[in-house]
């Protein structure tokens, strides 16, 4: 009988594995080096061989195993499409389910995208656990997400479905996002986008405040705000109102029973969810008001542990 | 064997009901008053009475009908609970679904929110034809939505999904919208919303405008558009940016394959579409901007074929 899944998370540059039972208990965990070079070529290879070690190494029946599955940083449609991947130096639209699992002899697998399959992670395993109406938001240096309907992600027509960190709440805006538009809530929910707005405040007026003259982060200006620093909780009304405005959207489109906060920025914990509650609250319709605001609880193992569940489903 | 499916649509004036059978086809369609006097309960009883007279009209066996599908002017959960239905004149919380069915003689009854029933109408027999990822978006007096995933309705934890009518797309806006809100989509975006806008401009200045000194509708409007009309051209251009903006929003968070545009503004046609089109690939993501947006072809009967649908699912 089946009773082992593994679980792949790619990053720019560490492939996270997991080995984890079919309940969702996670049983190792170990990382490898993802090789961007030459294309990325060498990147399912050596996954691959990583997994199959394992399996020597637990002397892992193959009908023991569920299969594997993997998040990637890129979008990926329901076949296991990638369609770019420039973090992982892949410049190739191809099927990765179908490569790996010939590197694996066969093994069954699939592909998601990596903020996807987060969400997934954190409704099977974490905050959003029994919550089949979830979105789950990356607060990190960009906005992910993943819409989780009836527990199973949405991966939308070109595998692009949660992209919520594109979403545009500001047409006014004139600075462009990396994706090229301008106004997209990434802009200003990022940690990038949060160290833009303190230093914008810091460069309107000489106010004192703890974050002057030393290095802006994303962690420095939520502390500043817990310290009761008035530069430092302006900028974080500015922040609410942008998250709240953001959920309050995306709340108006699919009326989750929940949000999900994570990422590093979602570290600064529960002030950070009273200004974006707050904010919520003001712009959301009143029959999508009460959706849940929490925090995750997986941190990084809510690729590895959604990547798991995509090939159990 | 079912041949026979009943596809209701309840209207603050009138109910439409349609005889269906099972592949889609409507084989007859009628109307009966909706009597909202003394808290609208005469509504249910009024539709099964008419259900059943066609059957024994018809002289169509029980055997015979898969059930019926009704769709209702508020937020209805998944089990066929409505929460409020202020057009309907009903004030109590109670399982629709369950208390027609009794009605009906235990007959099989599933029901669900007007403009959602109404997109998934437009899945199966209307523009969105085989696309399983589809938005419809009805331009009526309000705004109204619905989200098919997957070929089905996306009801959300409340029965508020798709309210796409009150995603907030202007932070700015003093003017409060109907729900209490600032800014909602549906104020720019409806007939009411768009006559506004024209109001705005007429009054900005003395500008010669076919649109002056006669009553203003978003026929007229669209009417001068098509003649050239520039303060028109101005007033589609601003409409074209709202609407743009709030599909590339819903198409950040959903990146599905079409939206149909429905409701009486969509009679505009084809130059309704060249303005939201242009203004939707200004703001959507990269990896959404090539979803199709298309007229509705059901009209009025995408309503009860959707019902019906419901039903058959």
């Amino acid at each position: 009988m089946s009773k082992y899944v593994f679980g792949i998370d790619v990053g720019g540059t560490s492939v996270k594995l997991g080995l984890l039972s079919t309940e969702g208990e996670l049983l190792e965990k170990w990382e490898i080096p993802t090789r961007t070079e030459d294309k990325g070529k060498n990147i399912l290879p050596d996954i691959a061989e990583s997994v199959l070690e394992k399996v020597k190494e637990r002397s892992i029946a193959a009908s023991e195993v569920v299969g594997a599955g993997i998040g990637l940083p890129g979008p990926v449609d329901e076949a296991g499409v990638i369609y770019k991947a420039v973090n992982l130096g892949w410049d190739r639209e191809f099927n990765v389910a179908e490569e790996l699992s010939e590197l694996l002899s066969g093994m069954k697998v699939k592909a998601g995208n990596d903020a996807n399959v987060a969400a997934l992670g954190e409704y099977w395993q974490g905050a959003g656990k029994g919550k089949k109406e979830l979105v789950m938001v990356t607060l990190g240096t960009g906005v992910g997400g993943g819409v989780i309907h009836d527990g199973k992600i949405v991966t939308g027509a070109n595998g692009a479905g949660g992209e919520i960190g594109h979403i545009c709440i500001n047409p006014e805006e004139t600075i462009a996002c990396n994706c090229g538009n301008k106004g997209c809530f990434e802009q200003y929910g990022s940690a990038t986008g949060m160290v833009r707005l303190a230093k914008e405040e810091l460069e309107a007026s000489d106010e004192d405040s703890i974050l002057r003259g030393r290095r802006v982060s994303a962690k420095a200006i939520w502390d500043a705000v817990k310290e009761g620093d008035p530069l430092a909780i302006r900028v974080a009304e500015r922040i609410g109102a942008c998250l709240g405005l953001g959920l309050s959207v995306i709340a108006g489109v699919l009326n989750p029973e929940a949000f999900v906060l994570g990422g590093g920025v979602s570290m600064a914990g529960d002030i950070l969810i009273s200004y974006v509650r707050k904010n919520f609250e003001k712009h959301a319709f009143h029959a999508c008001r009460n959706a849940e605001i929490i925090l995750a609880t997986l941190g990084n193992n809510a690729g590895l542990t959604g990547a798991a569940k995509l090939v159990i489903d």
